[in-house]
């Protein structure tokens, strides 16, 4: 039978570019020790006050079906994270950041009309604007750049069929925290182009150097963004699934009106939970947040610096950039040979764009006693490739 | 901003029959004591068994990620939920039965193909139909005919771009069990055409005559049908938004790669409960199928017949249809009368599409100490209208 065609176009050639983390999945589940360094799944659980909130709010018997744009509690919780003036009722709450991330393509992309993907980007990224029924337009941060967006080189690649550019700062795999200059002129285009901006900030919360810009906090900005944010990393809330789109109250509205075909809404009792820690879990958060700032900490002493490869200390967010071109290996043949070698799962660049290509991206998600053994085998495995010797033998 | 012509029209002129319910769930919120019979929502709460299973969950922690097509457990406890044979691998569990709709919308229509839709429908039907960009064609189900489904209708309706037909059985909001022939009819008709069959069956665990029959059961069914089901209304697990498509691999695997876009899936306790009720929940789900069965039985009798109404006894599902055609109104003017004079709220017919209209839904998710008493007074209500006396004032 014949599936449509935009179903079978979402994961183009069937590589989403997970399949090294895949691969590391099956190994574990057949018993073998890997340490994961792959994916942005917690280490760090929710905070007890949290699990307690939620087992409360099911004794209390919230199994029902609620407001399918959320509760009015959550929404007034979440508004109050902005530090620009917001309503709750520019917050739909969605079944995660994904799920946000997916109603604002629906909400801004015709079928067929494009949507600027910065790379690198977040590996689901160029598959939601397909699953959208949109095309994804590939423009490079370079790694020169320091990763940082160049409205220049996006203006470059505009066609007339462009509504948005989707940016995430901090940014998903290479740390970088766009500066306020860059933010702006991301803003300057989008107002002389007509454009959407779809603001993935689910790593506001982590930031390590510079400050956290959206462009909703700018004057011309707030009625051209919509901002998708999450539950997941600063509350080690990953598995609850609850996420958000803000944005101007007309676009908000329609996205509550697709939320009741997508998904009818989240959970009450995770609703309650949510609400529960946005208003009591700051120390949980900034418990987590302190955490992941000393592991940063950690992480960048014992990789140290070469040969065979160079750190790119992240701005933000808990994923750390190996650039690793010295050892003359992509991104990918590294992560299969980290794999194979030492057990050790890190994602290659390519997962997230040809920006990042010959770079390797982990996941600074496994405590410090695992962690750091791990990132000395990873530096001595790319010392190893870069010496002369060892270089011939590197397209194996 | 321009929004997208799609989201713009998910719900074409504002209305999406859902006024009654809203402007109901307004009074009560203002304090007002409103008898709800609007919407499909138990009073019967989760087992508390269930509820153990998920508290129990998330204290082993099981708040990460989860493999998005869902865990191999759940998948295994849906799979053998079907009497016709099923691999775990043919299960995608999505956010609830809403999400799992889509999906299959998703994977079948491209934007502006169409699906036909029998009418009477559930109320998101047509707009999740325009939410993945596609065409509903509303075909209605006679109320003469016992609201059973007439592929000789649907057969006109066809179009060259027709490319599934969505049935749901027993049918929300009719009652209607389809009949084997007329099932059998929908499979030789799809077979001929090359159509999908998308069979809502969230409801097949509430049959009071007759018995369920899937299109999915007959060997020409399997290959061309994705099943939508839930644990909503078999175990009061409504606000666990926990459902599934079944169907072929091929289309289920793309269903997955799409839910990595559009949720990113079901929480992990979540699961682990569900799976749990599949598996050790039968006596509870027992427990919800006779509550629903002898509340039936009861309300039937609390009607009685007429004057200014009949009564369609449902076959199955939880609603009862009231035709109040003899009374002049239509069913959006009963319900709002209704609501007016008695603080009862029910769904008018118009909201699940015109083969219903001039008839009233009645939910009986309310215990028959306030359920019984409300229907006396519907009955009083639509009695008094009958009266010629009464009739000439019906247009007000």
């Amino acid at each position: 039978m014949r599936l449509s065609s935009r179903i079978q176009h979402v994961v183009p050639g069937g590589d989403d570019g997970w399949e090294i983390y895949y691969r590391a999945r099956a190994m574990a589940e057949a018993g073998e020790t890997v340490t994961m360094l792959s994916i942005g799944d917690h280490d760090i659980g929710p905070d007890a006050g949290i699990v307690a909130a939620l087992t409360r709010s099911l004794a209390a018997g919230h199994t029902g079906y609620t407001p399918v744009e959320g509760t009015g509690e959550l929404r007034a919780a979440i508004a109050a994270t902005r530090p620009e003036p917001t309503a709750p009722e520019q917050v739909a709450v969605t079944c995660g950041g994904q799920a946000g991330l997916f109603a604002a393509m629906m909400a801004v992309l015709d079928p067929g009309e494009s949507c600027v993907v910065l790379d690198p980007y977040y590996a689901t990224y160029a598959q939601t604007v397909r699953a959208a029924g949109g095309v994804p337009i590939i423009v490079p941060c370079r790694a020169a750049d320091g990763f940082q967006p160049d409205a220049g080189a996006i203006r470059a690649a505009l066609r007339p069929d462009t509504r948005a550019v989707l940016l995430n700062t901090p940014n998903n795999p290479s740390g970088a925290v766009y500066d306020a200059e860059r933010i702006a002129a991301l803003v300057a285009l989008a107002e002389e182009r007509g454009l959407w901006l779809i603001s993935d900030e689910v790593y506001a919360s982590q930031v390590w150097a510079g400050s956290h810009r959206s462009p909703r906090a700018l004057p011309a900005g707030e009625p051209r963004t919509l901002v998708v944010g999450s539950m997941s990393k600063s509350h080690g809330m990953t598995g609850f699934r609850t996420g958000w789109v803000i944005g101007p109250r007309a676009a908000v509205d329609r996205i509550c009106e697709l939320g009741v075909t997508t998904t009818y809404g989240l959970p009450g009792f995770i609703q309650d939970a949510a609400a529960h820690a946005l208003r009591h879990g700051e120390a949980a958060a900034a418990e987590i947040r302190a955490r992941y700032g000393a592991r940063r900490a950690a992480a960048l002493a014992a990789l140290g610096s070469g040969p065979g490869f160079r750190v790119v200390p992240p701005a933000g967010g808990m994923y750390l950039l190996l650039d690793i071109r010295e050892t003359g290996l992509t991104g990918d043949a590294f992560a299969a040979r980290l794999l194979e070698r030492c057990r050790i799962a890190v994602m290659p660049g390519e997962s997230f764009g040809a920006a990042a290509a010959g770079h390797v991206r982990i996941a600074l998600t496994v405590a410090e006693p695992l962690l750091l053994p791990a990132l000395r085998e990873i530096a001595a495995m790319a010392a190893g490739l870069a010496m002369p010797a060892a270089a011939g033998s590197s397209a194996g």
